[in-house]
């Protein structure tokens, strides 16, 4: 990727101040740019980075261009900071439009079918009666089993593996080393204190627009669905055991753990960490603090959780502040002992 | 997968009630079972859905065959829910069957020595000196590791990587994304404040009948062995680090780490995201909640523990319960000081 | 791998007692070594091992032979323990050593540019633009991005997935399943409950002597770099996000997790199942305990924490040895209410 500062300018109807055929190859911070940069200045507290940047290329607003000369060559815009996000969002989709057709060493079964546009990558796996919609990106080394759809425009990075039956929405991206649709930990115990294993026949259901981070394990029910909800957002590390359920626009920070047949609600938020019991129920909009331990059902909306095991935030923060003071406290109960048995002993 | 009712009933020995050619395509819950599944009805309490559902055939004891008719057609059984279990056994052990043989773009050194009925997949590598049992699966993208043996019946799912000279026993599954043998995480702290890597060149055995699922991590010994027991069932994303022992049919859930060199001993139950501290031993029988962190050895079986750091769990719920209270506590004590204080005054 | 004693002692410069031409297959402890094994015996405590060892041979003290005659054939050296590392560093060296060239079955764009004795495994992917120096050793598997640069001397394991852009030194290892340049986890919230993706268009950069375990993910940056400075080791499992910068010999265990623009220090040593709140900065040389969560910044040097959320480490001891009793406390608060109750009754 190579533009000019020319080429950038006419795409943002912007103008140049400076060498209009300055070069850019990369986007950075102001405070961080190297030549070859294109660097935005959009908040005035960064002003003075414009007179030490090395960034080739800087875009401003209209009402921030400097008297004196600057080194960066400028392009004036009506507002740098949208016209740097069109440019991120260019740039992010030329990274995937030229990825169409199937790599040369990428095994696609005869019965898989594929929509208009998709790319599989080498080394991936497409099994019997895998059905991809149009313009799909399948990077190298996904595994895609048998059975399984995946919706229009959604991203399958590096990787990935999506065992049989799953079903994966539109316009929804994975991230490498994620695995969908694994066995739900599911054994019955034996009097012989071994386990017997229950078959996990269900399947996992992603709906659209669902991004889930990398390394994430996502367990097939054992029967039925685990169910990822329209717009979940699902950080790197996490675990959704069988059958669980997640809501609308849930969004779900890394490392965090859902045990069995747990239903989150919609629009929560849910830090790192943290931990949730199997076969509850979460109201929509609950906040869940980084490391609490969700052990019993939510049913209120808008509530917000910390601790292990969980209760409500405000709470655990002044439990908390005096967990921090206990030495105290218990030498303030010593103390009232003795003072208390004196004055037994004055009457 | 394609069956009729006829089909079924003959496997099972059962009568048909309807159309003996009604075909099923897959298995579901009678709550929530569409046109082409296969439910059954064992619970009396859910004999109502009987009548709403979807199911295009029902499983159903003698003795709950409704007197109405229904839409779904009936086999009947002496035990509906035994029965639909052998279904599943079978369903499964289909699923596997065809998987015979080495894919076209599998790699398998000349000197890995393959059992009988072995299943190669696409773009695995099996390195030198290998040695895979009969009837092993090893789906696409695995990684088996120079000298790696691994037992009858196991079956690796796609994307494990194994390191050299680790050790699978018979009848395991591993899951997707699992590492066994990597490096344990040892270093000498130098002078410098580097730390210089003391190379790890022990293995990982795994004894028989052990399931491990996506995503976990076992590492490799510093040396001699990092063992799990036969029967040992992990969950997903759990870290096994050098050295550890993990006694038979011990039951470990998802997110849990355990520190080097601790041993863990027979049918312990470990919830979620807890963790051990290294170089302990933890006696058989032990119970460890979610999130635990147990920082010192288990001597006494069949202990129960919780908190971080851990203790026994009915102790940890009763000074939890206080914890929550604190500040009321905190009141008491500011009011008994007041308290006490106007009676000192009025002697 | 097969030697005889007598060239293991040549390489040594020490003397063989017993069959110089004894044959050892690998390396073992004493206490557990069977025939074919090489071990040491440094430590007097163990001496006692050397009569009942299957060990083959064995290296030991100058002034440690013993009187009577053992079985296995031993070698004399000045210091075993040492001479021991040595043997254990060429093992691992060899391991590696043959490893150059590229397989058959491996991707390699004809952009990339490959150093000198560069290994390349067969299913693995190397895009358009990447760099890779001299001795590089890509396992089987591995997906390397476009522009991805690699210093000389890395070993990359089986199956790590380095997306396009970031940067990895010299001399670093990386183990198997680990995700480095996975998008960081940034949604910008809508009036509508939906989240839009912040794209992320900044890189990973990991500096040289960087050791990182497996299945671990380190996002890249939004813009800018997420930082792995030269020195740090990294356990499995861990999480990095993006714009996270890792100081110089910063030491993080297992299952750990650090948010968001989150800078450590140098020198630090944090435990397994830790948490860090995005946006502070950490001091060099903390210590954070295991399972601890850290909120805010830390300002001073060698400050040790511990709890969730934590605080110093000595203080939260002793506030927990406290809470272990605090059903106690309770009962006396109660109990000096009741008296207190009295003493006035009585006035």
């Amino acid at each position: 990727m190579e533009y000019t500062a020319k080429s950038i300018a006419d795409l943002l109807s912007g103008q140049v101040i400076g060498n209009p055929n300055e070069k850019v190859i990369t986007i950075s911070k102001i405070q961080e740019a190297k030549s070859g940069s294109l660097s935005f200045l959009a908040n005035p507290a960064y002003e003075n980075y414009l007179y030490s940047t090395s960034a080739s290329v800087v875009l401003i607003n209209k009402d921030s261009v400097p008297d004196k000369k600057v080194t960066p060559t400028l392009i004036v815009v009506d507002d740098a900071y949208k016209a740097f996000a069109i440019l991120v969002d260019i740039y992010q989709k030329l990274r995937n439009i030229d990825r169409v057709g199937i790599e040369e060493i990428a095994f696609v079964s005869k019965s898989a079918i594929l929509g208009n546009e998709v790319f599989i990558g080498s080394f991936s796996y497409v099994a019997t009666n895998a059905s991809i919609g149009d313009k799909v990106k399948i990077y190298p080394q996904v595994y895609i089993g048998e059975n399984v759809q995946i919706g229009d425009n959604t991203i399958i990075y590096p990787g990935v593996k999506i065992y049989q039956d799953c079903i994966i929405g539109k316009n929804c991206i994975i991230h490498s080393g994620t695995v969908i649709g694994g066995d739900g930990f599911g054994f019955a115990p034996q009097k012989d204190g071994t386990f017997l294993k229950i078959h996990q026949i269900g399947n996992v259901i992603i709906e659209d627009d669902v991004e889930i981070g990398s390394n994430a394990s996502i367990d097939r029910a054992t029967l039925g669905a685990t169910v990822i909800k329209k717009g979940v957002k699902l950080d790197n590390l996490i675990q959704i055991a069988h059958n669980v359920e997640i809501g609308e626009n849930t969004v779900i920070a890394a490392q965090t753990g859902v045990a069995g047949s747990t239903k989150i609600g919609k629009n929560c938020l849910i830090g790192g960490q943290a931990g949730f019991v199997g076969h509850v129920k979460i109201a929509n909009n609950t906040n869940v603090g980084a490391q609490a331990g969700v052990v019993k059902a939510v049913t209120k909306e808008k509530t917000t959780l910390l601790g292990s095991p969980a209760f409500e935030l405000s709470k655990f923060h002044r439990s908390y502040s005096v967990f921090k003071n206990l030495p105290d406290f218990r030498n303030d109960i010593i103390e009232l002992k003795n003072e208390l048995e004196k004055l037994k002993q004055k009457l």
